[in-house]
């Protein structure tokens, strides 16, 4: 290295410190640090509850009609080229004819923009509404990608709480309190990531009569539409897009079990065609024509993807997490020092809050979650990473009997740590 | 409408002027612009000659060993889950051997990282690039894409000519007047695009000491790498990145016929360890965790794309090109107003300059290519588009008998228009 040193006068590049900020704030990097803690002789196998994407279980593998489509796709050598940067007429309109299933009117190919899963979307439209001192209301606890996003964009962040005495609801009063003069939108992600709750229909049109009154976007991230399995329905906020314009984010990846595959949409709800007359919809158009575009082979597989997926591999994949749900609350319930606020009604996740006055030596939720990894080899996520310090963000979506296994590890974790034995 | 126009006082969301840029100056979108100029009774069918995407010809199909890699990926279920933000490592492996084949040094997987095409690889060495007041070298004619990515990270653009009359090589004493302290990096495409030629390995070389004696990163689109069929043989700017750090960018998207799967990496050629010193491949991973990743199903197909497919289809399609560059040369040679500087080499294109005084009615590039899509059905891209005003670039990637019909109606097209008979 010594030749080197002198180098460094003479090299004029320089990094971008804006760059360099990625891996400690994402899911994907406290996941991987966690990961590296494991005990590398440990027999066990790892217990991963740390994130929503249980397709490494064969339980979870994604229906033969979503494989079948891609190898159609493929071997009819018609998505080998480029596709326009708002994605092909086909697809778009598959996933128009899917959403508008769910709705009181009917959506058009031209509302929905084909992205780079789910993460690409909320990228596009948090990109289209910043301006010079605009802010966006988050939720608190959410998904950090939305201000890992904001900040890149320079766009301010102001957090609004999610109510774990009521079911994890949108604190509406917060919501008027904080918006200003420049608060452009808000959002809501339903069913719940990080709380694994369903919003009811009421909550929602309270949440768009809300939004009208002050004037802003609702972005509501749908990506675990339809996993609902308790007594509330999944409502999809669009219906009430009348009352306010609403731009749903949504993905194949939870649904159907293929987060990898990375297919995404960004869908216009706003029958009034605000949006449209305020240059949003052309924004939309011009930023993704520079971004990058979901794979066409992917986008080719879609309509058959969307429509012919039958009602059996829906059941079977709602069956399990529902299971899986009930395993997970249940079993957490005789475990020292983890409170529950409520169970879950939908998305794969659910919030504990840490007692941590039951425990002897653990500082805080990381230091919980360190030790549990290297211990008992199994991940979780600290509360931390989604807005909410000692609170755990427990995957329950994973196979049954290793989550059986999981929840025994932690019990066992509790106990040996707790001073009340 | 008149409902509405209230309305805009009460919505807060404005766009983002910086979003609204993308379309006018983009290939694509000049493309779609001139295909809506069609005329709509015209029974010929139209000849694209505007882009480098020969995927909708038979004769271009892909390799059977890449649509069979994305079957068994597909089919094993092992690629449907979340992959690291850098690309998963044995795809990261292949990429790293592939290269490795053609250079003085062997790449590790450490030095690749997957991208959504050869697009998101600019992204992300610009952006990775960019600090206040910091500039970029771009060749004129280029390719429009690093302008437009260089403009969404505020990095200020200079531009060295490529000469006509030396086959197409970076004025080296351009580059030397244009670079200051705030010069970040300077960009070659090799092979060409626009311009079809191959840089010798001296000129590479030369390339290579004078970014060694500024002080500047040399990034080197090299996303038709391998399409070379003249006298020159293709080589990969990273030979001299023990000289000057070399970031190389690439995809399968061109040498497979696939543009639409979005492959591409950026691979590190800098045997010195300079990058890695000055914390830009941190601040690669850093964008890459928070930007699009492509689809795991492609990724997991890499290994056999790159190792399995057969010399005789790299063949099959170099031989095609060939023949293609051919009867696009020839046939340019007697058509009124059109001057080809140089045979096309490489990569799928060809820069012709229009004689202006040749025609009786044509204004510019532009209103070329305006007329011909709508008197001749063949789309060619406007020089303007690529920062040759009043020139075209011409695509001769396609099915030779297609070209052939191309080359004749542009043809009677400059007869028709020409003022000597």
């Amino acid at each position: 290295m010594d030749n080197l040193s002198p180098l460094k006068k003479t090299w004029r590049f320089r990094l971008n410190p804006k760059t360099n900020m990625g891996p400690d704030i994402s899911i994907r990097g406290v996941r991987y640090m966690l990961m590296s803690k494991l005990n590398k002789t440990e027999t066990r196998p790892m217990i991963p509850l740390g994130h929503g994407d249980p397709s490494a279980f064969p339980c979870f593998r994604t229906s033969q009609v979503a494989e079948d489509a891609i190898v159609d796709s493929i071997r009819s050598a018609n998505f080998n080229g480029y596709g326009p940067s708002v994605g092909i007429l086909p697809a778009r309109r598959a996933v128009a004819d899917y959403l508008s299933r769910d709705l009181p009117y009917k959506l058009s190919e031209d509302d929905i923009f084909l992205t780079v899963g789910c993460t690409q979307a909320i990228q596009t439209i948090l990109t289209v509404v910043t301006n010079p001192k605009s802010n966006i209301l988050l939720p608190k606890p959410g998904f950090p990608y939305y201000e890992a996003v904001a900040k890149s964009c320079h766009l301010d962040v102001r957090h609004f709480d999610l109510l774990p005495d009521k079911d994890w609801e949108v604190d509406l009063d917060a919501i008027e309190a904080l918006a200003d003069e420049n608060t452009v939108a808000m959002v809501i992600i339903n069913p719940g990531n990080p709380c694994g709750n369903i919003f009811t229909r009421e909550h929602l049109e309270k949440v768009a009569k809300t939004a009208k009154k002050l004037g802003i976007l609702v972005i509501s991230d749908e990506v675990y539409d339809h996993l609902a399995f308790g007594k509330k329905p999944f409502v999809p906020m669009g219906t009430f897009g009348s009352i306010t314009p609403v731009v749903t984010l949504g993905s194949i990846s939870k649904r159907w079990i293929v987060p990898g595959w990375r297919l995404g949409w960004l869908a216009i709800n706003d029958p009034n065609g605000t949006l449209k007359e305020h240059g949003i919809v052309d924004c939309i158009m011009g930023h993704l024509s520079i971004s990058c575009d979901p794979s066409t082979i992917i986008q080719g597989a879609i309509p058959d993807i969307l429509s012919k997926t039958k009602s059996d591999f829906f059941l079977k994949i709602i069956n399990i997490i529902q299971e899986s749900a009930n395993i997970c609350y249940e079993g957490l319930a005789d475990v020292p020092g983890l409170i529950c606020p409520s169970k879950p009604e939908g998305s794969m996740f659910v919030m504990v809050k840490l007692d941590l006055s039951v425990f002897e030596d653990i500082k805080d939720d990381l230091d919980f979650c360190l030790k549990l990894a290297k211990e008992e080899s199994v991940i979780i996520l600290p509360g931390i990473t989604v807005g909410l310090k000692n609170w755990l963000r427990i995957t329950f979506a994973i196979e049954p009997s290793a989550l059986e296994d999981g929840i025994k590890r932690l019990k066992a974790f509790c106990e040996r740590h707790s001073d009340k034995p």
